[in-house]
């Protein structure tokens, strides 16, 4: 195992990261910008570093400074986390290229993930199931004409990038001249793709050591989206059945084999709500914010794997002991007001108090007094509960919500208390549509 | 299920008896001293009645005020948690007369199990395995003159109470000498028992439905006292192999069934390290602090377990479905300072937060801005670990203690570090006298 791990991230997931060092004994080196000198990150690694201004330009994304700080602080790894530069195949390389351990996938997998049109094919060639689409789009034009060739609803989606960011979906002709308003079309960063409407949002967390051997750890539900951004995942999906589960999981195991994938990682699918047909989306080459619920219902710790399968660990488990136990559900409270188009909400957090008790887990990155930064992402904490069945794990999350108090700040927690509440969300009856369709009007946007 | 529960008593256990009755969909009604007024059990409760001033005998032990708050909020049954009024074989009684349910075993196995002389009658009866002892003593002469028929050393204690309160080892005769001027044998309020050197605290907990099922969830190893109080326990006991669990398990069964028991109760053991041969020690009746540690190796929710057997629901589960998975491990935090003598540390605690992350609960009582109370007992919160092992869960326990932030009082965090580090503790090599043998030079008083 390595000695010492500098995390190139901030906030709960870095916080994440330390604890996963700490407890395999591994020494932390945070990095922060000057905004963040007194966050919580900081204060629980045993160094931190200062590697810019609160830009995150010049911080958080200085690949030359975190360079720097992991020269300075003499690590054998760097853990990227989400977000940032966890994506950036080039960070990967420099990571590499500079005598460091890159906590991930190798560069190149990177690189084929993360080019959506460039994965796209790579799936379509392995046989994975695709939604009907179209190769990039050079002009408005061309994007009207490939819709009618597809046929609508299409969903517009830029070939980098992920996390939901700039996608538009367009019923008829005159939306694609309104997206068009919004994103240039001639700078063929964008493709279309057939819109799948009613669809569930499923997605396999898969592990990969580096001697070819590769596992999934089953599905998450993550339907529940606001502006195509998650905000409370499930696992297991209540729709999925082991047979299902057997099927995308090995979906999941062909997509990530053929691009030649190391580490962990997660395969996402949309599922047709009628057909019940699974449709390849992306592969996200890093942890995800929703890994936690899958940690609960399998008993793999994955930040720890991530550690392990860097240092050269095999599989910790293999496919056929892998059990699924329980129902975990996650909640991200995140600094917004959910009644104004949820802004962030940015401030001191003046009061700040978790909530404990049987089954709940709180993976955060903020306390009392903390200061919400305005230039990075707003979720400052997640909630975990889990139960036997998927109604337990509801009553625990309500319960878990109804004590969490944070002063100072907006936040999603009422938001998520209705959410709970709603009968269809409790039925399971949920899609991507989920929170337009049902949490009107506090969702409109 | 009830409708309405009165939580008749404070802190920690007034928050799970809480937490659990929110899951259930059971509304709460919180008692608290004009001390705790803000106390945070207080706001967590659907109501809180205010039963009388600081004072504990006016307040959290005054029957006639607790009655009346049940009358007042119309509560279908009363919970005594721990301490307090929780043993108090009167109390149920007029809680029943009263009309409510009484959350625990009859009034007449309380009494039973209370009087420590008549309990150990009923044991012997039963057929457990007792230490040497004697009936009541009347004067220090007794004591001396029966000391020497049972044979140094002895251990002197109360026939009533109990909690490991005033409890004296005696090496020799001067032992006994120095005793008398702590206690008065001429109420006949104690007995002497053969003392068990090199002992283990091994105790089982029980569940009983009215219905005359009961079964055993196990062991928990309590052998890290001070004071003969517990500190730090775990499940399962690393001594105890599933033999010895089946043994000692079904001697607990046996002494519950001879006193009749309903609900759920502990059977407390006393196991010797060379022999390990198990003598019984006492039955608590009802919930006790570490409960949380058999939930988290059993799966069952113990406090809800409590309230469903009280409602009339029978068993749970079977004896043969019980599993034991992984191992907890559960350290109070005491307002106390370790370096003097543990004493009490009460005061403002200006700030707290607590820490979180995969495998780590906290039950606890207060928050940032709390008031230690010197009233009370001084036990603020409790962390439990749990991993795959017992070296999993001491490291989380280490990393979770790391992250603990209380300001204002004193605790017992850093005394549990240490603990934590010491290598007899790692190694297993534990029993009552730890923290006197291995933990000096900041455990002697």
């Amino acid at each position: 195992m390595f000695k010492r791990v500098l995390i190139a991230n901030r906030g709960e997931i870095a916080i994440r990261i330390i604890r996963a060092c700490q407890e395999l004994g591994v020494e932390t080196v945070a990095v922060y910008s000057s905004a963040d000198a007194d966050a919580v990150h900081v204060k629980l690694a045993d160094q931190a570093i200062n590697i810019g201004p609160a830009d995150a330009t010049r911080s958080y994304l200085n690949v030359a400074a975190i360079l720097d700080a992991a020269q300075l602080a003499e690590v054998d790894a760097i853990h990227p986390g989400y977000g940032f530069l966890s994506e950036n195949a080039d960070f990967a390389e420099a990571v590499i290229k500079a005598g460091f351990v890159f906590v991930g996938p190798r560069p190149e997998t990177i690189r084929k993930v993360g080019n959506k049109d460039a994965a796209r094919e790579l799936m379509k060639q392995a046989g994975l199931p695709m939604a009907l689409g179209s190769d990039p789009v050079h002009s408005l034009e061309e994007a009207v004409s490939t819709a009618a060739k597809i046929g609508y609803p299409v969903i517009i989606k830029p070939i980098a990038g992920g996390g939901g960011k700039s996608m538009f979906v367009a019923q008829n002709e005159a939306d694609i001249h309104t997206a068009a308003l919004k994103i240039d079309f001639t700078t063929a960063g964008f493709y279309l793709e057939k819109y799948i409407a009613n669809a569930r949002h499923i997605e396999v967390q898969i592990v990969a050591d580096n001697y070819g051997d590769i596992i999934h750890l089953g599905e998450r539900e993550c339907s529940i989206q606001r502006r195509n951004q998650k905000i409370l995942e499930e696992a297991p999906s209540c729709v999925i059945t082991p047979e299902m589960r057997q099927k995308v999981g090995a979906l999941a195991i062909r997509a990530a084999k053929s691009a030649n994938y190391t580490n962990i990682g997660t395969v996402e699918f949309l599922m047709d709500k009628n057909t019940c047909e699974f449709y390849f989306m992306e592969i996200n080459p890093r942890i995800q914010v929703e890994h936690a619920i899958t940690e609960i219902t399998t008993g793999v710790d994955l930040v720890k794997t991530q550690l392990r399968i860097a240092a050269g660990d095999p599989l910790p488990i293999r496919q056929e002991y892998m059990k699924f136990n329980c129902h975990a559900i996650e909640c991200r409270i995140n600094a917004e007001d959910p009644d104004n188009f949820f802004l962030p909400s940015p401030g001191e957090i003046t009061f700040y108090h978790q909530p404990g008790g049987p089954n709940v887990r709180v993976d955060d990155g903020v306390c009392t007094g903390s200061i919400v930064q305005p230039y990075y992402d707003s979720m400052i904490a997640k909630i975990i509960t889990c139960g036997r069945t998927r109604g337990d794990a509801i009553k625990t999350m309500r319960r878990a919500l109804s004590e969490f108090r944070i002063v100072g700040v907006k936040t999603t927690i009422d938001f998520h208390r209705k959410l709970l509440d709603n009968p269809y969300f409790c039925s399971g009856d949920i899609d991507t549509q989920f929170i337009a369709k049902r949490m009107t009007p506090s969702s409109e946007d």
